[in-house]
Formats: structure tokens, sequence, C-alpha cells
């Protein structure tokens, strides 16, 4: 089974409206409302490949009931998140029909008490014995510790799970001293978290901290990883338009399918960047497109770089 | 005991952003929920003033249920909300923090079935027993016939109530034939619904349709009343700054108050000047400021207008 945490899920609500225009009173359309937060979506299209998933993290009020809710429609995927009193977030994404652009309002989320993430803490160490792999995703909800995942982290090792990390700035590097198997920073959130603009510097200092293995995500251009056999690239055969804010979340899906069937880094990555595109080719995040996943992962250019001559 | 109908109550969101930028992606700093709908801010303004108040309506879903909470927080107000089986609209303001400028996205609403309809309005037969006067605000959830105020009007006046109706479009045309005691539309919604663009003929063509009095709004302009006794005019003796939002509650909240009183015109528009004021000069639609309210209530100018000459 793999495991999704989620500490900040939230409900994505996308409303359609003719045009965006500030100051002004819209009337929405078209209104969907849908399970998310990065672990939620990691969850859907693990589930969609069929895989044995089981959601965690935490939820609260009448918006977590109706994520959970929502949650509850997929297939193949279990609902464990745990209850916290705080309102869970909502984001809400205004899509302008006249040009198709996207603005993003994203609340912080509940309060999470101390005896809340004790609670989780407690529950996700009885979850994680059943798990091969652990994926823990985004943001942290205001009250909880910035060293949240590194506690997680070590739960999963001593567990004998293998964990991947996708979150950025004091949450990432307060848990790379755990030793997390697998981080994945887009280009951004390496940059801001190491001060280094070049992603391969960057993820040398990721590994160097703690972190096992470093896959950075440069939207188009792919990804690099460097890994304990090696660095490689890989790089999609085309570029694709469409929606990029899933196609993070479809990247750890793959790298922990990866990790879970115990596959080489070039095929994973292979995958995680064929799955990448297949995300970007849909409309929502969490969503994976059959055609372009099949198309693209035999085609995906994956290369072993040379360490870089010492000068 | 007065009481307000809210048909597409709703949860009024307000996010507060530090600028509104299209086609960006924005950490909301402050998100405030509060039960909202026209009917609901008229309600609380009642409370306000110590009104005994029934809120009525439909509501359902989690959202109806966090309206619903929201609205028993409130002291003096009896929660006598109809459920229905589909989600309670949201509203969302977003408020930019560079300039105060407020961008609002309205949801349309549930879609209510026939047998819904038949519920509410046989409860609505019950509750409005209890009733001197009888608030209608509001546009209809989708599903609604668009004579749905003028059959609560028929209920009411059988009941002996007085209404006072505050929509705009075909469910005002269509209530008219009712005859409502006073109806309340905004100078835009007048011009709109009757196509004349000067208040003084939309008020009269309103009531030669049916209504018995016309109140028209015209921002900080005040208001045009055209009754039975004749044709009077009310404006405030300054100008404010502030939320315009909430203004035309406040002035149905005060109709209502004069009409239960059984006041005088000039009595009741000066106080209907006074309250919409009141609210401009607060930041949140169904809150009026006391200071305002005893300032503007005695400063108000109420003039008779003569027939206008024939020509």
């Amino acid at each position: 089974m793999i495991l999704t945490v989620t500490l900040n899920a939230a409900l994505d609500v996308t409303y359609g409206v003719d045009s965006l225009r500030p100051r002004t009173s819209h009337r929405v359309g078209t209104a969907h409302r849908r399970a998310g937060g990065k672990g939620v979506n990691v969850a859907r299209v693990l589930a969609a490949l069929g895989h044995d998933v089981t959601v965690t993290g935490l939820a609260g009020g009448p918006t977590g009931a109706l994520l959970r809710e929502d949650l509850r429609a997929v297939a193949g995927l279990r609902d464990e998140l745990v209850p916290v009193a705080g309102e869970s977030r909502q984001t809400v994404t205004v899509v302008s029909g006249d040009d198709g652009d996207a603005t993003v309002f994203n609340e912080q989320g509940p309060k999470v008490s101390s005896r809340e993430w004790r609670a989780f803490a407690d529950r996700f160490a009885v979850l994680v014995r059943e798990a091969s792999v652990v994926t823990l995703c985004g943001s942290l909800p205001p009250g909880l510790p910035s060293d949240a995942y590194a506690r997680l982290v070590r739960t999963a090792a001593g567990a004998g799970a293998l964990t991947v990390l996708d979150t950025s700035g004091p949450p990432l590097l307060d848990a790379l001293g755990a030793g997390p198997d697998v981080v994945k920073p887009n280009a951004a959130e390496l940059a801001a978290a190491t001060g280094c603009a070049d992603a391969a510097e960057g993820a040398a200092r990721l590994r160097a901290l703690g972190a096992r293995s470093v896959v950075v995500s440069s939207g188009p251009d792919g990804l690099l990883a460097d890994t304990p056999g090696g660095r490689l690239r890989a790089a999609p055969p085309e570029r694709l338009a469409g929606n990029p804010t899933g196609a993070g979340d479809a990247c750890v899906a793959a790298l922990a399918a990866g990790l879970a069937g115990g596959a080489d880094w070039p095929v994973v990555l292979r995958e995680a960047v064929a799955l990448s595109a297949a995300a970007v080719a849909r409309p929502v995040a969490g969503d994976v497109d059959a055609g372009v996943h099949r198309r693209f992962r035999t085609a995906v250019i994956v290369e072993e770089l040379h360490a870089p001559q010492s000068h």
C-alpha cells in the first residue's frame, strides 16, 4: 500500500466566469468542488494507475466533510484522514472564459493544536506499518511545528517504509536531517531553499543535508535526479500546452510507484516525466491523460550525467 | 415578529489579499465566513435594533450547515430556514489590501426541486401567521418559478402580514400583480425592469402594475418614495465613504420596522436613509454603525414632491 499524507488537505473550488475584472461583481457560471491538496492529487493519480492507496492527513469542519465525501467517490482510494476541530481550507481558482487563465486564492488552513498533531502522529505510526512507500506533500497548516515532516520521515523509516517528500521552505529544510529517501522540489523551491541558482548544485546541497536522492522538476525541461548511483536527466520528447498545476503531483505519484516497485532510476524517471506530461494534458490537478501517458513513456529521453570537472 | 425570507441564502466568504493580480496565485491573509444573502443581512440589522426576527428561506449541504451555525450565534434571531438537498451557494469577496477594492464572485445557488419549493411554501404559510411584516429579498435559486415571490406575497396578505419586496428582473415583475405593500428596487434595477431612465416614472410604473408603494434607492442621493399618500424624497445630510453593499439591506430593514410600527412615511424614510448610511459606515453587509445611525436620523432631509406638471 502507498500512503499519501496531506496535512493541509483542501477543498479545491473552481469558478468559471466570463472574464475576470477586478473591482467588479461576477456571476459564476460553473462551480466545481473537489478534494485537493498535493497529497490528495498524488493519491488520485496512483488510484487511477491501479495502486492500492490510503489518504491520510488532517481535515475538519463542514469543508473537511465535503472533501471527504468527494474522496469516498474515488475508486481504489481509502480515506484515513484524521479529524481536527478547525475548518479545512478551501482554495478558489477563477478561470476566465475569455483567455482560459486561472487566478488562484489559497487559504492558509485550520489552526491545529499540539494535541491534534500528537493524535495524528499516533495514527500515522499505525497506518505506516502497512505502507511500502509514504508521500509527504504540501504546506503545513498553522500550528504544526516546522519539523513535522522530519518526525513522520523518522516514523516511516522505523517502520521500513520509503519516503517521498514534496514541500518547500522551512518544512523542507527541517526534514532533511531525518533522511527522506526522495525529495522533489521544483527548481524555484530548490533555489529558494538552498540559495543555489543552479539545480545540480542545489540538489547536491540537499543531499549533503540528508536527502538520500533529490529529483528537481523544471516544468517542460523535465527532471534532474541526484541519487547515490549518480546523476541523471530526463526530458519529455515534446512540449505540451495545458495546465501545469498537477504535474508535480503526478511526478511524485510516479516516484512513489517506482520506489514501491523497486524500479531502477532511469525507469522511474521516464515514468515520472511521462506522467507529469499526462497531467499537463488534463484541466484538473490529480487527473492524467492515459493517451499522453502511453505515448510519452516510451519517448522520454533519459541521460546519465557525469560529475562536473573540478576547476 | 418580522419574518425575513432568503430563498438563496449564502455563505459570504471574504478573503483579504495583499493585491489582486489576475493570472497569479494569492496567499489569503484573512478568511472570514458569515451567513449572508440579502434577507439574512436584513435580519441581522433588525436583530441589532432589538426587533423579534425570524429567518426563513432555503439552505442545504455542508455550506448550508455552516451558514446556519453562524446564524445561531446572532442574538435575537430565530433560524427557520428550510432544508434542501442541494448545496447552498457561497459568495467570495476578495478585498485588495493595497486599494481596499472588492472583487466579488457570486455562485448561482442550489437547484431546488418543485417538491422542495412546495414544502417551503407550506412552512412559510405557518410562519407568516406570527408575522406582522415579511421581507422578501434577493435572487431566486435555480429551479424556482419566477412567480415564487408572487405566491409568498399572496400567502402573507391572506395571513394579514405586510410585505416588503427587494428583488430584480422577472421575479420582481412577476410579483407585482400580487400587490406587495412596498417594493424597493435600486435605481439600476428599476431602470432595467421598467425601461424608464427616470426613477419617478419607473416607480409610477411599478405602482400601476400592482405595487402599493415603491421606494427607489439611489445610493448617496437617498430615496424616492411613491406611495398612496403622495411622493417623497429623503436624502442624507452628507456623503459617507465606505462599503455600499449592505445599504440596501439596511434600508429594507428600516422599511420593515417602520411598517411593523405603523410609522408615517416621512418617519420611515428618515430612518431608512439613516440606517443605510449606518450600513455604509461598516465594512460588512448586515452591520450598522450605531453612532452614524443616531447622528443621521435627526438630520435626514425629507421633502414631499408635487405631482409633475403635465406638459
